[in-house]
């Protein structure tokens, strides 16, 4: 998958591409990340990208020239790749949205940056528009970097494990239960006898119980979503008949 | 306000904490972030951080140790501020989690890194758990990273110009409207008329009508938990009524 970054900030992004799963994912040639510098689009001496609004109001807001001409530059005009603006106004990505987009051979990521970015940027040039939560910050870099991460961990082989990215929170929509390694006993807090007992059926259906039990007390709407077996079915009544009682119980 | 960040990735940062806001904020005093390493506090010639998981399955885990020495050298025993886990199993971080976090002098944050950490440490050492999203990161590297982002742009002074935080998307809980600068025409696209016109009045109206068209068509559930004016409650009532028409009018 090629990954086309572009921002006015890119020594950023150079650490965390050289870290963990994306090396080693760019290493094997399974992702292929292009790094370019908006300002490198700019004609005048002095390399602006940014302008006073229209309008009057706080902050800077980026030019659409140099955005314009950097991405058609380097994918064609009009790119045939999705275009994605990083921004807060954007839909809200998911783990099925990083889905989605895995599936694409080639994308590209404009990180915004200032107050904002020219309208006619969104509008002629964009083709998605994506917020990686309900927060502000300072730039689309950050976010840009948590795509490119999100979406590397669904290719085949990026991870070493096959079956990690399943198993992870969200991939099954459910959030992960509790993990244990050695010591057994660490300031008197032990490793649950099960995960020692060497029963694989029994510590599978715990696994899956923690995953539920965690996801019922903390995020009962992922809960709506997944689906369940006969077995997980019973497992949540007996949660929700708990629940009940001891509010009843507090009632008293 | 003081960042303690707790790592097996300390090189990832330093290039984003010298960029741009936080890199002013830091120069300014406004922040102080500690990059901890926490291989440091481990004890063994290979220094060792993760093993197998109790029970099996893929991953490693990051074991109790080096996490707790680490945490409770740098802050004391117990830490006596907030010690944050970055987790997909976390409450979820918005704007409002934002403002409340920031009203701490001092907070830890602890990137959790292969399949998982040992529950003991989540148990017994983390204070609260945060997620960035619903979405499968390799490390809470990115994530810190973004509460740090997120956390600074809420104290007084860091950004340049006192209102930029308070018209950001989320903050005033409506996404932002469109923003335009020069040149007023760019490949036949005009910047719209009104901005141009010198009217403050009219301008400050359109930029609000703006942010409420876009959150309505964009994200309404957005809308549930802000305080509207009678103007925008008229405005938004004529959206939704030329929705109907609409509506009714592809019925024909």
């Amino acid at each position: 998958m090629h990954f086309d970054v572009f921002t006015l900030l890119p020594e950023v992004f150079p650490p965390y591409l050289e870290s963990s799963i994306l090396k080693r994912a760019r290493q094997n040639g399974l992702i292929n990340v292009g790094i370019h510098n908006i300002r490198e689009w700019t004609h005048d001496r002095h390399h602006v990208t940014d302008d006073n609004p229209y309008g009057g109001g706080g902050g800077m807001i980026m030019k659409p020239e140099p955005v314009f001409e950097a991405v058609e530059d380097v994918l064609g005009t009009p790119p045939t790749c999705p275009v994605i603006l990083l921004t807060p106004q954007g839909r809200v990505f998911t783990q099925e949205v990083a889905q989605e987009l895995s599936q694409h051979p080639r994308i590209a990521l404009i990180c915004g940056r200032y107050e904002g970015l020219d309208e006619r940027i969104r509008e002629h040039l964009v083709t998605d528009e994506i917020s990686i939560g309900d927060y502000v910050l300072t730039g689309g870099e950050l976010p840009a970097l948590i795509i490119i991460d999100a979406l590397t961990r669904l290719i085949p082989g990026a991870l070493g494990d096959a079956n990690g990215a399943a198993n992870d929170s969200h991939a099954s929509g459910l959030l992960e239960g509790p993990h244990y390694t050695r010591p057994p006993e660490y300031r008197g807090w032990e490793v649950p006898e099960i995960l020692r007992s060497g029963d694989h059926g029994k510590v599978a259906r715990w696994h899956r119980e923690q995953a539920l039990l965690r996801t019922f007390q903390r995020r009962p709407d992922l809960l709506e979503n997944i689906s369940l077996s006969k077995e997980d079915r019973q497992f949540l009544e007996q949660l929700t008949q708990q629940d009940k009682d001891k509010g009843d119980q507090d009632e008293i």
